[in-house]
């Protein structure tokens, strides 16, 4: 990259990830150009970022040809999110949609060999080959901005793949962990909504209650480092100040570690191999940290996680069914039509109810996605 | 390196770290060959280590030419360390002597293009820029042993040096780190000789009582990794399980962790980048290890510590007048002839009477190593 300035292009500009990309690039002018926005739902504010960064590029809500007229800025072309992921001026696409929003545009960018930084963990839980196969044939990147996958990203540079042992990754326990079961079948949204350590989007914080969350994490963990499901291992870290740490052969271990800020690892991704300050991180202190603690994570505690791991250990069509059903089963938990432990249920039977495709196609993917909504959607309608 | 054999020098054989070394090596024959072998004291080990690896060199006390005697093997040749480390079938020299033993070797395997794995303190304390300059004219390379500095190298792979705030050296405390002041004055070689979670030699686990070897570990970081002192922290960790820590300019930290075992950095030294596999190393388990500490260190408390980091500060011949003046002391205190808070008095009285060289040649350095011994000596002899 050096001097010259890279093209950016945002997906989900508007999402927590977004806004704090955004944020990033404001300190990062002489880098970043941002030619790209795009976001889903909050129109004002991608009005409002279009107009701070005069982007070549924006769409809304996924449809390039209807966003004309709610940008309405001139000089601002209006395009599909898989069109901007492969134009020439984009360098490097930030995926920071939710759900499966992300996918096609992602796989795009990878074929036409850009820099992807992903954020969407539905990307690699669902197509996790078909996306490294893509980068593989199109010569892109794909750099995580999860805090977790980022501390091994960090942690293995300059090491080899051969000298990987295992991926550990680290889990804070979500906003429940200090529930017992019956209090667990209680629980109302605003409770799975109170994360201990992280502010996030209010899916992936319900789903950081669950703990399906981490059994996503590792799944995506699996094919951004290649290394085996069974060599990733799931750490209790209350502090969530240890992002996640690598073992490697000779039984050395990295960790990376910082207090929890987004905007870290958002620009490790951006800016890498290089780190430029960050003036607005507030700075960590090991010192007045303390203590840190680690403990085993009991998976009977946490259905979903344990769910989530056998959907990884199956492959083919299975984790795009188990990230489907979540989403119709969160959405519900949250609109208050069920109670939180109908949550793993509802998943369980629709991973149950699945007739696979082993290395399935994009369509597959896409096909079995709306069978386990429609599946899921089926069982909540039953009972509510 | 390759498949190829490494021909490799150990200096200190029969000391802990060079036992440890050739430990490791036993696990990696198809990678290093010992060629050459040097101890100063021990000659029973040394003569059944040069049986068993039948070195082509080998020095008994630093003196070439009285080692025939005490190893009397045939095809084994009797040579100077210094002869040794510039030899043309060594690749690699483990400088892993005590003191200012090493020194002069050091500096001949650098100024010959070998790889030097250090794990001798006082050769950077004493001498840092001088092994600067020689690693930098003959292109040779320094590779650290000590845990720290193994800590902070591992960290650094795949980093740039720009991107380096600050290193965070970790410090158990020593064997005395709960006793107060008054218990301190009556402290026995044998209590600061019982460090809480390293076996090492006797001078060195006394210098961890008094954390002057944190001390000294700062001087060294600073010319291992060529970061001026001050941007150099030590932070009181009790488990010595975090090995050590770099801090970078984005805010991200990475930390080296593992169970206090020197074999695996000795054999990080060796064989970087690659991690063989350590069959004999015990499993690090961090949900086990459950806890870990930070805190402050208190510079009061540690008088040792102040004086080698105002020392180091000063910069020219004091840290080797500081070097030497503590091996005297530590000495003179292991013998029963002084207590254990007159270690810190010594050095400050020898510091404090030096004239100081500024940019010091190997010679202004050697004189003020001989000169602050025969004036702790005084100071010892006068009390005594």
């Amino acid at each position: 990259m050096g001097d010259s300035v890279s093209g950016l292009a945002v997906f989900g500009s508007t999402g927590s990830i977004g806004r704090q990309t955004l944020d990033v690039v404001r300190g990062l002018r002489r880098r970043f150009r941002v030619v790209a926005l795009s976001a889903g739902r909050n129109v004002t504010l991608l009005q409002e970022q279009a107009r701070e960064f005069a982007p070549r590029f924006a769409c809304y809500n996924g449809n390039g040809s209807a966003t004309h007229d709610v940008i309405g800025l001139e000089g601002t072309e209006c395009l599909s999110m898989e069109a901007m992921a492969a134009h020439p001026d984009v360098d490097m696409v930030v995926v920071a949609t939710v759900g499966k929003a992300g996918l096609v545009s992602t796989l795009a960018a990878l074929e036409a060999g850009k820099t992807v930084a992903l954020a969407n963990k539905e990307v690699l839980v669902m197509a996790g080959k078909l996306v490294a196969e893509a980068a593989r044939r199109g010569r892109g990147e794909i750099r995580p901005i999860d805090s977790e996958h980022s501390a091994i990203w960090q942690c293995l540079r300059g090491e080899k793949k051969a000298s990987i042992r295992r991926l550990i990754l680290t889990a804070s326990g979500g906003a429940l962990r200090d529930k017992n079961v019956d209090e667990l079948r209680r629980v109302t949204p605003e409770q799975a909504l109170s994360h201990p350590t992280w502010q996030m989007g209010r899916k992936i914080t319900v789903d950081s209650a669950t703990l399906l969350n981490k059994g996503l994490e590792a799944i995506e963990a699996r094919w951004l480092f290649d290394v085996p499901l069974d060599r990733i291992e799931i750490v209790l870290h209350r502090e969530s100040i240890v992002h996640s740490l690598v073992e490697f052969t000779d039984g050395s271990l990295k960790a990376q570690i910082g207090l929890p800020d987004m905007r870290v690892p958002i620009q490790v991704a951006l800016c890498y191999p290089d780190r430029p300050a960050m003036p607005s991180v507030q700075h960590f202190d090991l010192k007045r940290i303390g203590e840190l603690h680690f403990a085993e994570l009991k998976l009977d505690r946490y259905p979903c996680l344990a769910l989530a791991l056998e959907a990884g250990h199956r492959e083919g069509t299975f984790p795009a069914v188990l990230s489907a059903a979540d989403e119709v089963a969160v959405e519900s938990f949250l609109a208050g039509r069920i109670g939180f432990m109908r949550i793993p249920e509802i998943i369980d039977d629709t991973l149950n109810s699945h007739e696979g495709v082993a290395d399935p196609s994009l369509d597959d993917i896409l096909a079995a996605d709306v069978w386990a909504r429609e599946h899921a959607e089926g069982l909540i309608g039953a009972r509510t």
